[in-house]
Parts: C-alpha cells; sequence; structure tokens
C-alpha cells in the first residue's frame, strides 16, 4: 500500500482527482455566441453536472454568475472556484446538481463595452433575454421555468443580478447579490457619448436596486415576493451602504430578504467564501 | 461621488486594494539562500506583517508552513491565498501579527528530491535546523523563542510539522496538521540507491508520527505536552485514516489534541479553509 | 415611536415573539398513548409546524428524534430548543416544514424500564413499529412514506436511530447520529432477569451498529445505500471511538456516509448546536 | 468496559460531567451586595474559573455582562448558558480564564427599577461605578485594569454596554453588543416622576449610543479608538436599524469597528450562539 499512498497523493494534488472511483466528473467549458443586437461575438463558460453526459434525458435547473466590473466570464471559475465548490457541495448533499453559466459582461472598462444594462450603442439586456438566455437554454438541457432558473452575482454583478431579478420576477426563484452595487448617486456632468465607462455609470444609476423597490407599485411588491432575496456584504466593503439601503427598504416593503453582514471586504476572500452559502440558497429554491 | 464608486471598484478589483486608507501594506517576497549541506539552492517564500518596514525595531512571532507533495515554496500563497486571509483575520483581530515562511521542500518528486526528513544523499532535516531557521530568524525580525514559533502544513507537509513538532517540542508553542500524511504502511522492497521516489517513502515510513507517540517515553509524552496540537482533516480525505490513529495514540497517551473532521476531500478548498482555523490557532498559542 | 420599542422589547422576551407580524406560530404538545405490547401507557411530544392547523388538506414529512439515556419525550424540547431551532431555520429556509415527534424511551435507567430495542419483559421496539408509528401517522397528517421521513438522536438515541435505520432502511430518507452510542463491548457476566439496566446493556451490545455495518450482506448493503447518513460526534466524547468504527466499516463497505468531528464532549451545547446541521440535513433529503 | 460506558453516560448527562478526568470545574454563585445610593439589595451571578480556588494568587480579566429588560443576574446562566459556552470555549483554547459577572438592573420593568442608567429615584449607573465594580474587584481577584476588562450584553444591555464603554473608555479593553438597543426616539410626552417605566425610557432617549458618536469631539474620538467595538444583529431583529445607525456613525468617524449581520432574531438563540463570538473577541482582547 506504501507507493499506492504517494501516487495517490500525486494524482490528488498535481491532476486534482478526489481521491475517489470517480466514473464522471463535472465539465467546465467557454464558448462563444454571435449576438446580433450588439453586432459582437461574447464570450461564456459554462459548468455542466458530473453526470451530464450519461443522462442524456435528464433536464437540469440552472444558476447565472454574474462576475464584476473589469471581469469576465471566467472569472468566476478561475479566481473564486466556483466549479471545485459546487462539486464540493454536491457530494455532501448541501447542493444540487444544477448548470452554471457565466456570460462575459466586461473586460477593461475604459476600453471595453461593459455591464448589464442597455445603453446608447450597446444594448446588452436585449442581448441577454433576447439572445444569451433563449440560447442556452435550447443549446444545453435546462428545465427552464422560474421554479428552476437562479441568478447571482458580485459587485456590479451583484447590482446586476438583483436589478435582472426585479424586473423579470416572473424568470427567476432565487436571487443572491454579493457586494453588490444597488445604487450610484447621480452625477451632475452628463455622460459622453463616446465614453463607454460614462455610460456604464449612468446605466447604473438609472436601474438603482434601492429606488426599484421605494418607488414599486402594489402589484410590483407582489412580483418582488415571488423571488427569494439574499444579499450578502462585508462589514469592511465600500459599498455596504446601498446594500443597507436595499435591506431596509424591502424590509419596509414587506417583502422577505435574508441579510447577512460577514466579516470582510469587497474582495475574492468574500466572494468565494458566499459561494458556501450561495449555492445551497439557490438549491433550496430550486422546485424540480 | 459617482465616478469614484467605480473608481473605487477598478483600483480595488484590479490592484487589490481593499478600499480603506492603507498606509502599508502586508509584503510577500521569495528569496534564495544556498545550503552548504545539500550542496543545492533552496528557495524560500516569506510574508512581512504591514508595518514590518515601518517598526524597525519590533520583532514578531513566526509561522513555519510546509506545503505537500510536488508543492514548492510559493504554494502556499499563490493557490491557498494565505497572504490575502491573513490580512483579514488580521484586520477582524483574529490573528495577530506574524511572520510566515515557506520554504522549499519539493517539486516533482519523480526528479526532485523532495520531503522533509533526511535520507542518503539529502538531510533536508539537517539543513532546516542547522541553516534555514538561523537564517530566517538572523534575517528576519523573530522573536525566537518556543513561545513565538509555530508550524503547519498540509498533506506531506502536515506530517512534517507534526513529526517537527514532536522532535523537536522544545521549539514550537503549537503544531496545526491539516490533511496530514501521519504514517505510511512499510514496503516489502528495500528502496533503491538512486530512486528519491522510493528514498522519499522510506523516510515517511521511518518517521511515522503515529508510532513516535505510541512509543513515547514519559519524558517525551511531558514534552509533547508542551505543545498545542491540532488535527483538521476532511471526511472524504483518503489520507483520514492515518490522522484517527495519530488522535487516538494522543489521547490515549493523555496528550491534549484538538481534532476536526470537516467536510471535504484532499484539495485545495480544504486548505484555503482550514487557514480559518490554523491561523487564529496558532496567534492564540503564542505568547508576546 | 419610543413606548412601542419597550412595548416590543416586553413583548419579544417575555411572551417569545419574534417581532414581526405572525398570524401563527408552531405548537408543541404533549399526549400519551397506550401500549398493549408494554402493557403501559407512554408519553410523546410533538411539534406542528406554524400552518398546521390552516392548512387541514396539507400533510407533511416527519423527523422522529430520539432521546438519550435518562432523558424523555420532553428533553428535546425543554434542554436542546428543537422547536426554537427549527423556527428560526425554517423563517430563513434553511429547514422544511415537518412534524417532529420524540417518544419516551426512558427515565431512570436504574428504576425505568429505558433504551430503543427489544429485551426480554420490554419489547420496546416492537411498541415503536407496530403501534407508535401507525398511531402518528394516522392521527396527525404525515406524508407517511420513506422519501418522507427521518431519524435522529443523541447518545443512546443517536445508537437507537442509527440502528432503526439500518434495519427499516426501508422506512427513512436519512438518519442523523449526533455523538451516539454505536456499540457496546461485550460483558462476562450474564444479565439478570429482573435487572433493567443489565437488560439495556445487553439489548445495545446485541444491536451494535459497527457489527450490522460489518456483517452486512450485498442486499443489505444496497438497503444501507438507500438512506442519507449523517455522524457527527464531538472530539472531546467519550463515546467518539464507536463514531469512528462506524465510519470506518460504513467506508470500507462503500456506503456514503458524511462524518463530522466538531469542538465539544458528551453534553446539550452539542446536542443543540447539531440541529443547526441535523434539520437542514433532513429536510434536504426529504422528496415531496 | 459495558458497565463503564453505560454508567459514565449516566454520570454525564445527569451530573453534567464531562466524562474526562476534571480535578476541578467551574463555579456559578448568586451573591447579594447592599447599595447605599439605591438604599436597596443588588444581586449578582459570578463565574469563577475552575483553578480559580486553587491559585489563590492567580488574578483574572473580568467581563461584566449585562442582561436585557425584564432579565435579571441569573439570566445569562440559566437560559443562555454562559458557562457551558466559556467552559468549552476555555477547553478548546478559544477563550481565555476568565470572571465573568451578571449584575441584576432588572426585574419586571412595569413594577421593578430597571435599566443601566441613571434616572430620578434610581442612580444604576452611580452604584454601578461607584459600589458594584469596586466590591466585585476588591473581593475577587481580578486584575482590574481596563487592559483585562470588557463589556458586554443583550438588548437594553447591548445598549447598556455599549454607552458604558463610550462614557468610560479608560476602563475596557473591549465592547460586545448583542442585538442592542443602541438609541430610542424621543417622546413628545414627557415622563411622569413616578412611572418607572417611563423614566427608564427618557434615561435611554438621553443617552443615545449613536448621538454619543456623532456628536463625539476630536478628544472622545480618541478615547473610542482606545477600545475594541463589536456589534452583532440578527437581520430579524426589530432592533437592527439603530445597530446599523450606530455602525454608520461609528466608520464616518473613522472608530474600528466589527459588525455581524447573522441569521435571527430577537431571542434566545441569537444571545446563545453570540457567545461563540463574543466570548473569544474579549479573550483576544485582554492583554495579560
Amino acid at each position: 500500500m506504501k507507493y499506492n499512498l504517494f501516487v495517490l497523493l500525486l494524482l490528488t494534488v498535481s491532476i486534482g482527482l478526489r481521491a475517489q472511483n470517480q466514473t464522471s466528473k463535472s465539465t467546465v467549458e467557454t464558448k462563444t455566441i454571435h449576438s446580433e443586437i450588439l453586432n459582437a461575438d461574447r464570450a461564456y463558460t459554462i459548468y455542466l453536472p458530473k453526470d451530464y453526459a450519461n443522462n442524456p434525458q435528464k433536464k437540469y435547473p440552472i444558476l447565472y454568475i454574474l462576475h464584476g466590473l473589469s471581469g469576465v466570464n471566467t472569472t468566476w471559475f478561475e479566481k473564486y472556484d466556483v466549479r471545485e465548490v459546487q462539486d464540493q457541495l454536491v457530494a455532501s448533499g448541501e447542493s444540487t446538481e444544477m448548470i452554471i453559466v457565466s456570460p462575459n459582461a466586461g473586460g477593461d472598462p475604459k476600453t471595453e463595452w461593459n455591464g448589464y444594462f442597455d445603453m446608447p450603442g450597446w444594448n446588452y439586456e436585449q442581448f441577454f433575454y433576447q439572445e444569451f438566455v433563449p440560447h442556452i437554454e435550447s443549446t444545453y438541457r435546462v428545465i427552464g421555468n422560474k421554479q428552476n432558473r437562479a441568478i447571482a452575482g458580485l459587485s456590479m454583478g451583484g447590482g446586476g443580478s438583483t436589478s435582472y431579478g426585479q424586473r423579470h420576477a416572473d424568470m427567476y426563484s432565487s436571487v443572491y447579490a454579493m457586494s453588490a452595487l444597488m445604487a450610484m448617486p447621480n452625477s451632475s456632468t452628463p455622460p459622453k457619448a463616446d465614453d463607454k465607462f460614462s455610460l456604464l455609470s449612468q446605466s447604473v444609476v438609472k436601474n438603482s436596486c434601492v429606488d426599484y423597490v421605494i418607488n414599486a407599485t402594489d402589484q410590483q411588491k407582489e412580483e418582488l415576493k415571488s423571488v427569494k432575496w439574499f444579499v450578502d456584504c462585508g462589514d469592511d466593503d465600500f459599498l455596504l451602504d446601498s446594500n443597507i439601503d436595499f435591506f431596509r427598504a424591502m424590509r419596509k416593503a414587506n417583502i422577505p430578504v435574508e441579510f447577512r453582514i460577514r466579516d470582510g471586504a469587497h474582495d475574492a476572500l468574500y466572494w468565494h467564501s458566499a459561494l458556501y452559502y450561495c449555492l445551497p440558497f439557490v438549491s433550496r429554491n430550486f422546485k424540480q
């Protein structure tokens, strides 16, 4: 058994196996979709459960997971290890098998189009709902209803997922927002038409998640109650204030929301650790 | 404030700042020491607390942190984020300011010398105690006594740190072993003199942490009691058995030891998350 | 608003309300069933979800929760706060609405009949399966199938729930054993026919959960795999060894089991804190 | 060994032993002090470390722990198990040996004098600082300096401990506030001289912890920075708003504070679980 142990160590550490019989493994792949709306190719990275290939009839719940400013589609996988955490939580039963997909909404914000909202010259949200979601849910075996769709994100993507959940409450069973850019104060200077960064700012101002709750009609409040909400932000995060404002607005509107302030700042440690709460949360709220 | 928020986001995410006034930051650097004993250069990576440069009189506790098989001196920093976790835990008060150093004991085990023990042709342990520790503790401002020195490690380095703690109990206030290779069964075939991998195996067999406890004299047991022990291993780890054997031997010998089995396997997720327990543990056991 | 705050404080603390609109609350009641088999009345304490009375058509999953030696049917409610924890975890979505019932299997073990197994003169297990379960599941609105039935317990009740899960694998979706008395070594002296305590010991020896796994046929192993297992024991618990033996036997038999060793001893703190893991675990494994 | 196990079970559960060699145990006792200032006897309950009696020369750090409205001196011990948690955390090394004392500031608020502040006819704060603290620290072996004194409390006692820490920053190394009544809006109706409840309200309004920070002079801010602050409140707590206000005021004043929002309401579960954070926090900030 002596050499076996060392061989296992080698395999485990360098090849990344759990030292267990595993006939199949989850897979992660990066693909590209051409968008007519954006007139551009957009990449996405997708996680498929370990038995995806072996169960050609089985359909799965789906989690859309959004990166932050200057992140891209691979960031959740390469920097915050969403695949590894999901694999572990599935093994222990805390998370359910699901497809996880992260679209590219970014890059260097000074030179690249960026963000999850429509802006003059770059209708990302139209792309997301008219092209991206239909493409994903017809290409992969996704159940494809509200009960089995969730959205999550960090920072700019935390605001994006919250805003998407608000204005498309019929599409998501749950929303998990991490360190979210929930709102931004208005600027005195109007954005310049050719300044992508300034247009992005304007789109965030316009889609304030806090104002949406404050101004919601009774009908909209009912819709918001059909979604399970979780807001998670660090006590050293400089975006904490708008998360508090969002929580207070939700509570005042009598819309249930889970709220946690954990130790931490606006950084990778926080988003990695948030996955241990996020993935079980969206799993619990799927209804297969 | 609008642009400020986005600029902060950019800085925070891309440059890795906490969005807070920080006049100083912790530093990590990689250096090389020439070993006469090994007749080779050996690299190490060292973490210095954020106020190290500004307090030229201050001396610090030190943690030696050992990598696993096929890891190297940078692995704890690049893959398991020891610097980021320590920075956060210091900020919240859960960990104390300390120097953290990881020596290179490895590389590809098929071609490189490897491991923390002496073996024919490669006296690593002699190097560690006669050259490495003296070099570090005279080059950096280390307090340099048992009360302010700790050792930790994962897998092969978990066994290494435990064995070092056992046979040098007068040097360490605490030992934290993660997913440790505590012992290995003997092999029927003798190791070949030119097979590094086989010599390494033999050295692990010889330095069984379990047998050390079982065979300890009363005097040695007293010495073991002068160290605080923490053993942390996942329930899906294929090395769990030898950790259980170690725990049982310690308990039978009446030597206090903290023992945890958490969810997880022999992988990066486990070692990253273990730091949140390890760093406060060694901090609590420093006595400045 | 000033007086309101203080009035709320008073109500909250003294009457035990969450300071929220709550039109209904969970209820706990203690009842008695007459057992023909035992020729005795036996008490049980039962938790009904907060909307139980308002949903006269709705059926619920059920958790049988077993007390330890010298505990009684009220112990889980009065000492370890199972109702309060379940109410909180339901509110946050981590646990699902369920009925929780704790039968009386004990009292002072020197004078009272005790334990979960059949013994000469006291066929408790026959009572449990032929009288108690049928009574509960016809009196209360219980779904009543394997997918929606779970069992948990502490100490003697941890062994009881494990053994019940083993020999009635078709009845339970999951088993959560805390600080369990999984086995006991045989005694050299035969039990005396009129010594309840000695008969109890003998019944525990006979129903070893460890031996059951070691000796399981292939058919029995398949049955064991149809149950989700969770073993949770403190590192300072004097029963830890038999939990380790059980875990090793399960792993050797290739039957998945979650295993945790947390900080703690054989005491109320451990069992109270275990509920935060147990209730979500059994919830996840219900399939309504 | 068979009977031993059952005998251990009996002893452990009924007598409350850890099943370990324990030559000494912590003790809890309730005593009475006569107050000249209040012209009344006041009870207090005190925890002494397990080796207190055996080390007649040793002095200890001290934690003052304050109950909430309608609680009394025994509440922390009987309902939230401060003794058991402290014993466990000392055993695992997470908490340090300390004396813990809870004075009686309450009872039924409609008929009894109540609260931690001075009010017409009931100068409780004068009693606390001029009689109670001197009595305790001369009767028991308390180190008796800022570095080794901490204060914590829940609800009304969370506000009390925060306010005490603010106005006596030279006395405490750390403050841990749970579910704290940090402030209360002013009332339009003046309090009646013979209405204890109304006088209590007025005293809380007057001693707003939020206003104290907002109005602090530079000198006072420096004093506040000499204390380590921890604010811990549930997301379903109806007092959360004033905790958020306090946190925001502290951050604006650049005074470091740890802030956590965990799952939970204004109840016993929250305060019991908070002890696992509170006791290590105050321990870390003692400097013996």
